[in-house]
């Protein structure tokens, strides 16, 4: 990008493509020109749809999901069992366990893990939002979903602390094998954790 | 994407974004992701830049560069070589030649290459504009710089045939050692082609 070679609508694409994840200056001058060359097809859709998910989408205010509704589809689902929320660090982790059918529950983003280091305190997380929902009398259980990472852990618990004295069981995803995989590959603290929570076949 | 879990705004926006070369499903979703969390700093601007594309951009008639104007500002620059043709591939080339500031002339996109095998033959690239521009007088020299693959080549030879009896010269790149690269990781060919075409020193 050191030299601007095409017009100023056309560098204005690709510094702004550049931004995606996923794409760098390099890619994004190849996505612009692709995009063009594909007017019909791609660009005037793909602008449409922009400005259709910039006009109607944004945040849930109860579970911090994005959606064009507010509260989300999810939250106002009445065939979702109320007495479960499953607590995500983010919206991707959100999506990918409905991908998965996992669970037919609530759900409530973070928005993060806790991170001194990065400054992200408790404060800057949906946690005081889910004390209050899990405070409610419906909820029975949450289930912490958060990342097996040591920043998910310690997140995971600081809010068991904080949901102490809660008439509600708390619980975490289980580690193992993940499913397809060989044990050739796996790290130790994974096997160790399979070998612990073994079960009977 | 095998299930739907977001809105269908969002839905089609990724679904979109998985299009645009560089990115896949997965990291269209990522994407959809970051653009919805960054709305006003990205999506919004993006659909914005995206818009403005779509309505001024299209592709110039003499040459086949992309511009908001036809023809384009490369082949209305006065201050250009009028008697020098570079012909390239794609826009792409055109822009990395104009990056490298190689050279100050005009260009011609042939829009591929010939590719007997994907079914395109002569009439699918701009070779018989390029022919008509190249008869006009003014033009005293063709620089074919497609890329140094066998359909370039190719290409490269049946352009040079179409031009022959015309009063112009028809060059092409010079092969040799990359500036920066070192000669253990250069293939034979490239080698070989830089021993014949050295230079006194």
């Amino acid at each position: 990008m050191s030299k601007s070679v095409a017009g100023p609508e056309i560098e204005k694409l690709i510094q702004l493509l550049a931004k995606v994840p996923g794409l760098g200056p390099r890619s994004a001058r190849r996505a612009a020109l692709h995009l063009i060359k594909k007017k019909d097809q791609l660009l005037g859709p793909l602008a449409d749809a922009m400005r259709e998910a910039y006009d109607h989408v944004g945040v849930c205010s109860v579970c911090g999901n994005v959606d064009t509704s507010d509260p989300c589809t999810i939250c106002t689902d009445a065939r979702r069992d109320r007495s479960v929320i499953v607590v995500v660090e983010d919206v991707a982790d959100l999506w990918a366990l409905e991908r998965a059918g996992a669970l037919n529950a609530l759900y409530h983003v973070l928005g993060g893990t806790l991170s001194p280091l990065d400054g992200v305190g408790p404060d800057d997380l949906n946690i005081k939002s889910l004390v209050e929902r899990a405070s409610n009398g419906d909820v029975k259980e949450i289930i912490i979903a958060v990342n097996a990472t040591v920043e998910g852990q310690t997140t995971a618990h600081y809010i068991t602390d904080q949901l102490e004295g809660l008439d509600l069981s708390v619980t975490r995803l289980a580690h193992g094998v993940p499913v397809g995989g060989e044990l050739d590959y796996l790290d130790e603290g994974t096997l160790s954790a399979a070998m612990r929570a073994r079960t009977r076949l």
